[in-house]
């Protein structure tokens, strides 16, 4: 399939921009059809309903679809024109078409992070971007009202001297309130100074929820034009960043390509390539090598590095007679180097060494929880605990270096341990934003495993944790395909709403009313494109019911009941009748 | 495909029973691969996993296979030697080979319901059926803790006198214990008379989680054969009951075949065939034609019918205003029959004549919720709650009967609301069982929604729901085909599965633990085996990596991360080294 008509299919669902002062923001409008009143024979127009929109130029008709050439650099003269950094010599080189591209870096002493303007009191056009991007509410003339449940969970309602509007009423995202949220850490913004295509966007609990994808070859399988296009995939069904995960061959170059046609920030973990470059040889990892990964991932535009540097001694005996041992990858190779080496973790002990990378850069910390627990048996244990106390620890020094920090979370839990895991990276972690691998539910749902884990990341994203890494039908089984991709960023696309829902986010219900309201008045194409996968719901409307087109959408039943017991054609007539008495 | 290859597919997964004193009980057994000790080269037998078994007769390899000659009737004899029955004309007839089976009523005055059997303290064969099969902890020989957490909705916790061993030790579920919660309500045993066939089976929340398939065909779509089809995927997979939803031809022929071989309970919407039986003019629907629908569908071998006694007048006009109106076929029947005659729901006013009519049969009440909420907007409304408190009296009403019931439950609630339902529905039904048609987290899941309702149905079931009715990816949009029923019952038992987990029922954690343990030694056979969809599970594997097979199933790794990057590889290597410490 060409990019272009991957993006371009659906005609009622189209990106529109936003000007602000410095920014220019992309969204999606949803096109709806009028509501057609039979009695009187006239039209309703309905008002579009505006989405958020992660595909960044790929859905913008005007742009040149050429993976070859990468995206338009957006950020480039926001970086240049704060004076804080200077070009750089490249660590690097890939055999690609971006082999001769400027690469950056901070001026000595200079910090041209996020965190250091926004405590600094600057609002960066970034902050401005996130700011209008997350007004949904605002943007679609929705008055709000926060729902008083779960306090500590709930929207803007801890925002200190509170939000215009939090009790009911218009509720605006200012950029002001963005630079707050990063400014104490509650809230990042992860963009890299040389990945100047990224479209900014927050974690934080305070806004929408976010989803990561997974993407990388392994040894076994997958090539790069194979992970371009699952990247492609990824952002087209709305996630909002990636990781890419690879292990296998070309790691510099597919991560190249990748970075330069990725709208959303990029997240990698640099224990992987700096394996590959000691020969898959654990003992032979040192601090040099992993250092220069870092500096060329830092120059390639990696936004965000997972870092395992909370697997510290103490905790491997633990660890290592759990049901599961360690089931995360980077956990068990730090964990292999320390065992081998009889010494503490070196990425522990670089911590502020790394800090002065990151700073350098405007990379963020995900903080690894390498000690997460792989088995339903082994959740919320000393050895998983004890870590999310040091990564807290880490947290704290590296907002002192001014890089910004979020922390991954588990793994396998229970449902009834959930809520525990979320109290606790807020009380030790200072509230910086918790990003979590499902939780899993079970250990058995192999082959449904993206199921098994949104429901655990809808009820932990219900609690507050604010971006949710997804997961496949493939997990535990194999390296996801393209079709896994797009399986497990809908099915995370939906749990990260279902808590938008559960928080009371106005503009997630807004769009669940919209729907309602379509599905009630059979505008079905209405109904298709408000849903998560128009593509599908289209295809199974369609399916069985040779009927149904894009014509006779207003058809008024499906095939589930026929029209005698369509119990929504028959809500129409007792709204009538009920009128009548 | 031959329906013994359906469910003859797998020689590591097999039937076996359990005698108890007047029953031979059906499990299936997962046979486990040793565990391979690399250093001694020794082999350590694993002991077999016991779950528990939805198929019949149709997965034991002696059986006939044959849809026309129906399953054995393993209760005829249980029903006779009780003496309160005789023979019945039959008040329907159908063009299938059953046409000449015996039919049964009680004997004038007698009640032959299990609640009757279990007030007067009589334990029934079904009762002790019940007992053996629901003791998977004791026959998987692990001893149990119950879970402190949420402790009205934990396992055994009120019962009172307790069990021996709840707090830890041998749990075994007593024939006693099955009757005590049949006698107080708080569980049923859904076994019509006239279905010999069925294996017991109980419902209630101090029992394994349950769920339910809706399958039936509708004036658009489906045969006869497509429907037997379905209702054996659904046994398949793990459906403990199955609703015949019909409602276009052959209604009352599709429902003989379906309940001749069906080893479930089987649960109807009479109101379904009542409204067929006038034309579909809602307007003539009366008490004489829904009575005689009762009596067929009770001389047939319906388990439970869903009534929708609850909808009353007074609730409409509520209804008619809601973002989505009337979702439920039943309910939306109902109140259009109010509204045209300006009387009361007939099926409230005949409340104790159709519990006459139930007593006589055994059939089970499940009491429809027919102002579910259809949106969002709508949950936890007055509509709603409303007809959950009429639900209550006609709960106690039909205990006086002796007539079992279960009451339906939502609909759409987002998560912060789901909680509300199920401690309202235990406080106003006095703890009867709750039986719920997800919830569904979001209006915006189309093409996904057995996911939307399945993170809703696990978060309810963990709070006391006895059974979820699953929902397909077909929902909203179609009639669900062979395919959605594998994919909705395998994503409920995942969700009823995850409910058991977080309730702490010992054999839900023991069936998890062999599986992480499986992961944990690379037995990838035991892994696809103790999975819920095996079939799935190996399709996942195998691809993507050739060298997959069940001869060399041992392999160390798979796709996803190959050899080098193998986190339980390298637990294996740390587990190792820290014992060397």
């Amino acid at each position: 399939m060409e990019i272009r008509d991957l993006f371009l299919d659906n005609p009622l669902r189209k990106r529109i921009y936003v000007d602000g002062k410095a920014v220019k923001v992309g969204l999606t409008e949803v096109i709806l059809t009028p509501t057609h009143n039979a009695e009187t024979h006239t039209c309703t127009p309905n008002e579009p309903v505006r989405i958020y929109d992660t595909a960044g130029a790929w859905a913008d008709p005007s742009f040149h679809f050429d993976t070859s050439k990468g995206l338009p650099l957006i950020r480039e003269r926001w970086i240049e024109e704060r004076g804080d950094t200077e070009a750089a010599a490249p660590s690097y080189t890939s055999d690609t078409p971006f082999k001769n591209r400027p690469i950056r870096k901070a001026k000595p002493g200079a910090r041209p992070t996020q965190m250091h303007y926004a405590k600094k009191g600057i609002i960066t056009p970034e902050m401005e971007y996130v700011a209008i991007r997350e007004n949904l509410a605002l943007l679609n003339g929705v008055e709000g009202k926060m729902s008083p449940d779960a306090p500590r969970s709930s929207l803007f309602i801890q925002h200190p001297g509170g939000i215009p509007g939090v009790e009911s009423g218009k509720i605006e995202i200012t950029p002001e309130f963005v630079r707050d949220e990063v400014a104490r850490g509650r809230a990042i913004i992860p963009a890299n100074i040389n990945h100047p295509e990224l479209e900014p966007m927050a974690i934080g609990r305070n806004f929408l929820c976010k989803i990561n994808t997974n993407i990388g070859n392994s040894s076994m399988a997958s090539s790069i034009d194979e992970e371009i296009e699952k990247m492609l995939w990824a952002v087209k069904w709305g996630s909002d960043t990636l990781m890419d995960l690879s292990t296998g061959a070309d790691i510099t170059a597919t991560r190249e390509w990748i970075i330069r046609n990725c709208p959303t920030p990029v997240g990698t973990v640099p224990l992987y390539q700096a394996l590959e470059k000691v020969g898959g040889i654990v003992e032979d990892l040192n601090w040099e090598v992993y250092r220069d990964v870092l500096i060329e991932q830092a120059q390639q535009g990696v936004d965000y590095f997972t870092i395992h540097a909370g697997v510290l001694q103490r905790f491997i005996p633990m660890a290592a007679n759990r049901m599961a041992g360690i089931a995360s990858r980077g956990g068990a190779i730090m964990a292999k180097w320390c065992l081998s080496h009889k010494k503490e973790n070196f990425l522990h002990e670089h911590w502020d060494d790394i800090c002065e990378i990151m700073a350098a850069y405007d990379i963020a910390f995900s903080i690894g929880d390498g000690l997460r627990p792989g088995a339903i048996a082994d959740a919320n244990d000393a050895a998983q605990l004890g870590e999310l106390e040091v990564q807290g620890m880490l947290c704290r020094r590296a907002w002192k270096h001014d890089v910004q920090v979020m922390c991954e979370g588990p793994g396998h839990v229970p449902m009834q341990m959930i809520a525990e895991n979320m109290e606790k990276q807020l009380d030790w972690c200072d509230e910086a934003p918790f990003y979590t691998l499902g939780p899993l539910v079970s250990d058995i749902g192999a082959g449904y495993d993206h199921i098994t884990a949104a429901i655990g990341a809808s009820i932990i994203g219900w609690r507050g944790t604010a971006m949710l890494c997804y997961v496949t039908p493939k997990e535990h089984l194999g390296l996801p395909e393209r079709n896994d991709v797009r399986e497990g960023v809908v099915t995370f696309k939906l749990a990260a709403h279902a808590a938008d829902l559960a928080k009371g986010h106005p503009a997630a219900q807004y769009r669940d009313n919209a729907m309602s309201l379509a599905r009630a008045e059979f505008r079905w194409n209405d109904q298709i494109n408000l849903s998560l996968d128009p593509e599908r719901a289209r295809e199974f409307r369609s399916r069985g019911d040779k009927e149904f087109s894009r014509d006779n959408a207003a058809m008024h039943h499906c095939s589930m009941c026929g029209p005698k017991f369509c119990s929504m054609r028959a809500s129409l007539e007792i709204k009538n009748l009920a009128k009548g008495e």
